[in-house]
């Protein structure tokens, strides 16, 4: 593994890669990654590089040390949630958590989530526009908002019951205790359980599954369509996205190489590039949001 | 238990109570608990009581006898769905069991239901917005619409899917038949399955455990977001009312106690209530619907 | 069984009849059933037929030979995508495997896949707005887009995470690689598994089961706002379509025979036919798409 941006010794966000993989790590060890200002101002930076680099497949989000994160940092303690205004807008500043949760979501490469210890708060909700997530068997969930007064954040009302269901999202979320490794994968919002320590290697097999054979422009439209018509109103939404996308890809070098490789039992060398521009596949589609 | 409010004697539903839980039971053993308009009503007028009480914190839901309730009450023959016009409207009038579902929909406090028995057409429909479903080991669930040539009501066609998936949803609702407990809980219709006799002390247990060291503001409102963005076209929805929520929550008194309570290790003693109100987390955020 | 319509010798969509199922067809068994514009055109006008015949009360699709379909036909191999504009909008044509997922997605009748082998890009598309899909212990199912080149299509962005989930249907697609028939029954793409050469025989077992006693103009109502309300942005929507539907349902002929029946412990004979046209719930209750 090589560093792939420069960090200096306190980052509390690491990034580096192995392969085509690039490794997101939240780095803040003897705070069990808690969650802060700058550590959600470089996730989105670190995202806008690996978006930026063609040499990049997939995503590997993890923590370093014992925990993966244990959500907002609440060294400020009683103080910790007062915000001001929003500089521009004077109303509320926009929560952190889902401008994390929304740069992860609009990600053009996959993100395998590897939670390696106990995620609460914004630690766990942060992941759920991960595509998948792997967990160590030392992990552990908390959706703990009620027992702060707050609200849940990230956009997890949105998310988090297109997972595991509305039924569990609400058990979670109104009583907010903490939920084990095991519930947690029965319930759907885990993959996989391995054991700690082989978390992030898992995680690498898993992204490289993902990667292996597939086109990258194919990777990024899939995920977008996926993601974005989870929220369409009806099929008639997802037809006139699928019908522009077919249409665009069909005369694509990377749809002459799927075809013509596929039928010679060869593996494809895909000549299209995410850094080339995507078509928008649901300008025409969608009214906004 | 004592009772929450003055019931005659043959009132078709008990509202009762358990320290901070109350209870809403249907109560027309002799039937089953068969459904009627006076039913409909005081189920209406029994969830604003209870939402207006902020010593309640959660709501169980139960039938008296050996059946939840039997559906639609059909001493009436042949006629017992011919309605008349709606008085104020002159078209279709409000779909009852609709009524009662989106009362517990709009809920500011949780619900249990504790399905003792038998459910069958608004029987079962009308607990699809309740929060968790547990079911005795004589429970059974019939979405026999299409046997008596009606369609499903209770806005059923929203939350069934949402809570079943699309598939058991349709083969539940296509075909009519009555459907085990265990076969319900296999397909997440309910939570768990307990012995007869058992179910309302389970269903108390769980609501105690949802409510216990939770703030009643935050639990309101993460119950409003959950269901509300169930519903909801875009991840950025959800973005919007929760930064508007974590910004007014943020400045609370509930969560200054939330945080510094934890950090002391100590229980939470929430000061704000319910009754004082609740900010609009939704109308900046949502199209009308 | 006797044949429904004409077909000839080598036509690639048979429509056979067993009693009140309807039997559809994919027929090119020396091309493991691959999907080409013929094929397409005609199982559109098949569904028009089916829709057009009371006697039919549900379908069964499934293919011939081993397979049940390989996907787009690749003969034209790298420019078999290559697509003209449409000769009306100018723009990109429908997505033929969009336009049947849609006619499946508006069928009045029940639909039941028997996927009799392997299954991939729009060969198992098609399938996901049948109402159940069961499988043979020798399909396997390939969203082998990405790997083509291409997008998902057939409207399956919207369809499969409804289905399967939003983790799975990201996994699937991002990756492509062949899921086989344990995994499909375990994720929920199928409603379960049968030992090959049976898979007919069960899917015909649980259409008969799926309207034997319900009422069709019922059935049609109900799969219609099941369907439809999967999309809505919330269960007002659906509250405004059911209350439209008891009032109207409420004073039919069905209704009274579905009490009445069920009052007297005996068999219902409903009345209405769905040829007769049926009520439009839904215009009044959603804003357009």
């Amino acid at each position: 593994m090589s560093p792939m941006i420069e960090t200096s010794d306190g980052s509390p966000v690491l990034l580096d890669r192995d392969g085509e993989i690039a490794i997101l790590r939240l780095h803040r060890p003897d705070r069990l990654n808690a969650f802060t200002d700058e550590m959600c101002e470089l996730l989105l930076t670190a995202m806008d590089r690996i978006d930026a680099d063609d040499s990049v497949r997939a995503v590997v989000l993890t923590g370093s040390g014992r925990g993966f994160c244990a959500g907002a940092d609440l060294a400020a303690g009683g103080d910790t949630f007062v915000l001001g205004d929003d500089p521009v807008t004077g109303g509320a500043p926009a929560d952190q958590g889902g401008l994390v949760a929304l740069r992860f979501y609009r990600s053009t490469k996959p993100i395998i989530a590897a939670i390696n210890g106990p995620a609460a708060g914004v630690g766990v909700t942060m992941t759920l526009s991960a595509d998948i997530r792997i967990a160590s068997d030392t992990a552990k969930f908390g959706f703990v908002f009620t027992r702060r007064g707050l609200v849940p954040e990230a956009c997890s009302s949105w998310f988090l019951p297109r997972i595991v269901g509305i039924s569990t999202a609400l058990e979670w979320t109104l009583g907010g205790r903490m939920v084990g490794a095991d519930e947690a994968r029965e319930r759907g919002l885990v993959r996989e359980i391995v054991p700690a320590g082989q978390v992030l290697e898992r995680a690498l097999e898993l992204a490289r599954e993902l990667v292996g054979g597939t086109a990258p422009v194919s990777v990024a439209l899939t995920r977008g369509l996926m993601w974005r018509m989870l929220g369409a109103a009806s099929p008639e939404v997802a037809h006139r996205a699928d019908s522009l996308g077919i249409h665009l890809r069909g005369v694509s070098g990377d749809v002459r190489e799927g075809v013509e490789s596929f039928l010679a039992k060869r593996d494809p060398q895909f000549p299209d590039r995410v850094s080339a521009g995507l078509p928008d596949l649901f300008g025409a589609a969608e009214p906004a949001t």
